[in-house]
């Protein structure tokens, strides 16, 4: 008989056909001589209601154990139903119990739980309608970002995570090593002896793969990273993880507005994507976690990005009728609040502010030629500000090496970034999205930690 | 004029299209008034040659800078070739020199270097013909690996990388802390003062996704891991890095028969997927590199697997004709010329062998009712041994902490991956494949630091 998911029974499933379900009880409703039986196998938000009658063999032996939770197996018809909110149901014909859930100790009971309690619980968490959602939905993101590219004839790289450059300056990096904690070994004037460590010298966990991007660009042309980065902020927010993920892409050959393009291009073909695969998903974050997402998600597909240098917004903040916390001067950074009020209040649309000044931005980021901006661009999108940022990447030997050793770096520590300025050079340029914001913002979860399946913060990295 | 890349050009280009072309120069030929000049974006292994005349106007000034490694623009015409190995080739009419390369200093110049050599420019090799190929190769088996499991319905999972169980007890972990290594802090008792470092605990980079990957099957059916796992094994071996990708599919309601028709079932897609994407790229692997490597595809994609039990693999060992360095005994595990000698000699084909001893394989796996054996299963192909190694896994709780003590683990540890048998427990499977593995099988290279851009061995952290 054949195995079929859920999501595609629910889809199209007729009246007549016979079938086998796997999955695991959701609820139970006892009847006289009868029972209906929600059934979910995380293929879809909906359950399949099964009714299971007393003339089923396995009723009398299994019935009272057909808790939440529990695992089952059925075999029956389907048929179309009788009552309200579903289609069809299943007739079942022959039943498997597999695995029990007591109802005395089974967390997950049938009542609403606390997000917080379900963190406490993220080995069974993902058995719930929200977090069941959210995995699917940030699995429908991954498979767009790759088809995205894929389609786009980019190169999926995998840049390193062990890495012995902390060149970015970030600062706040995990220290990666094989020495014994207990008994780090010392040379003879008191260092580390780093010659005992198994890479012989200091290493890290990678803050970014994109240096190692501009590698792989400098010989595909176009490339992209999808992996796991990390940052040992001790920031206990909502919006802050030690490990996440991130992609970033890299072309050769491109300028900033050809960055733009396809940042745009991106975040349009994602939304799309879900929004196709994920409706009922989609549809339930709508109107249990946050009643502005399906607007948020149409609102990005249908707008055009409006483009303004960092000098015009600051101009435009200068000017607006709204008092901020932060203050508003050329120079200085926005903050959330500014991003916040150019996107939501002022264009009430994704808002890409370009040309930021050289001293708020990174080392490779092309200088203009004013030497006062740089050819950076932020996507800041309504209802989560920064989703998106990029640049132009310095591709001039000159330009870079005096703006590596402006920032404090050595030459000597960058020399194979350097060379690819060196040797057949090109105007290049990528972005970064932090996959976990984007996938907060497609499903309106307030905290980050609820939308990876097992979150690293401080103090925790319990499973 | 529309921007193409050559890839595309070489395939369906004709003759008259105007076009631009953006590259690196592989080689210059010089004669009397015109030049070929033949350039590569990185889509395929084969160049575009251009021809540039005199006549245009940048040549005098530029075609002295033309080098090997060069990145240029040329706009023109496709015209059919004169000369033997190219179908077209382009006229050039327009010449846009971006970055030049000095022949004098730059390393890749156009003769055969060694691997070896290669390696110490990590961020320049991809430049060859044969890095080339690696990463494109790698990249459609990257994207054979996803469209495999999507278009079945399987999440990708992101399980994480800094884990603080080692319950593996693979042993060989990095640590990875933010305590400053200089100055670790000590409590009252001179232990370690953990409660100081990030995760208030000892934590490390994970060896495996599986028993996450576990908990997410037991919400969402099928799911898949792919991503980055570690070693700090000390093995300077051409087969070993410290960091390499794995794939870990798991599967509820799955025993190891449907384990082993989705690893089979995988692999044949993928090859057929990266023959029919990459084949100029394969044939040149099948030409340069390792004459049997479209053979062994072949291979793999046209013979139903070989399926026989470890105890019968022992017999047919026993029965060899061959002389083995290592014993041949049951209980022993078997050894890479045992591997070869089956899936080469005996079978010459793919073989998976299953049911191995339960005291060579890992806690996890399920124990038949001999109480002897395990549901393990190792799929070992021609010319390169195991490929890919999985497991029915014990699903029941009883016998799962009885195997877990019997290892000298504690349960207490292991509570949340305990809890999976606790509540709705079901049979289910699943694999790993060692991505490196894979592609070098694939591509023949002999040394696993060629088919990752950035390997981490021992004593080795570069770029």
């Amino acid at each position: 008989m054949l195995n079929r998911r859920i999501a595609e029974i629910l889809r199209s499933g007729k009246p007549d056909e016979s079938l086998l379900v796997q999955g695991w009880v959701r609820t139970k409703r006892e009847l006289k001589g009868f029972a209906f039986i929600e059934i979910n196998d995380g293929s879809s938000l909906a359950n399949l209601q099964v009714v299971i009658n007393e003339d089923v063999p396995e009723y009398e032996t299994t019935i009272k154990n057909l808790n939440t939770g529990a695992a089952i197996e059925v075999a029956g018809v389907l048929v179309a139903s009788q009552g309200k909110g579903q289609r069809i149901e299943l007739k079942a014909e022959k039943l498997k119990l597999y695995g029990e859930a007591d109802p005395e100790t089974y967390p997950l009971q049938k009542k609403r739980h606390s997000f917080e309690f379900l963190r406490t619980i993220g080995h069974l968490r993902s058995r719930t309608n929200s977090f069941g959602a959210v995995f699917r939905v940030r699995n429908a993101c991954s498979a767009a970002i790759h088809q995205f590219f894929q389609e786009r004839g980019f190169l999926w790289v995998h840049t390193p995570i062990i890495t012995a450059s902390d060149c970015e300056g970030a600062g706040e990096l995990f220290n990666v090593t094989s020495l014994d904690l207990k008994n780090i070994p010392r040379t003879e004037n008191q260092a580390i002896d780093y010659s005992q460590d198994f890479f012989g010298k200091p290493t890290y966990l990678t803050v970014s793969g994109q240096l190692e991007a501009e590698v792989m660009a400098m010989a595909f042309g176009n490339v992209y990273t999808f992996g796991p980065t990390f940052r040992a902020e001790n920031s206990n927010t909502s919006r802050h993880l030690a490990e996440f993920w991130m992609v970033e892409p890299e072309m050769a050959f491109c300028d900033l507005e050809g960055d733009m393009d396809l940042a745009e291009a991106f975040l349009k073909y994602i939304f799309e994507y879900v929004l196709a695969k994920c409706p009922e998903d989609m549809e339930f974050f709508n109107q249990r976690i946050d009643n502005s997402v399906l607007a948020t998600a149409e609102n990005i597909i249908n707008n055009q990005f409006e483009r303004l240098t960092y000098t015009d917004a600051i101009k435009l903040l200068e000017k607006a009728d709204v008092k901020f916390d932060y203050p508003v001067s050329w120079g200085l950074d926005l903050q959330s609040e500014h991003e916040r009020y150019l996107a939501e209040q002022l264009f009430k649309k994704p808002v890409i502010v370009t040309d930021y000044p050289a001293q708020i931005k990174a080392f490779y980021m092309r200088l203009s030629d004013d030497e006062k901006t740089v050819r950076a661009m932020d996507i800041l999108a309504p209802k989560i500000g920064e989703i998106i940022g990029g640049s132009q990447r310095e591709e001039r030997l000159d330009v870079l090496e005096r703006r590596v050793i402006a920032q404090g770096m050595k030459p000597e520590d960058l020399w194979w970034y350097l060379d690819l300025r060196r040797y057949g050079t090109v105007p290049h340029a990528g972005f970064g999205l932090g996959f976990e914001r984007l996938v907060q913002f497609m499903t309106g979860m307030g905290n980050i930690r609820d939308v990876i399946p097992f979150p690293r913060t401080p103090q925790n990295a319990e499973f």
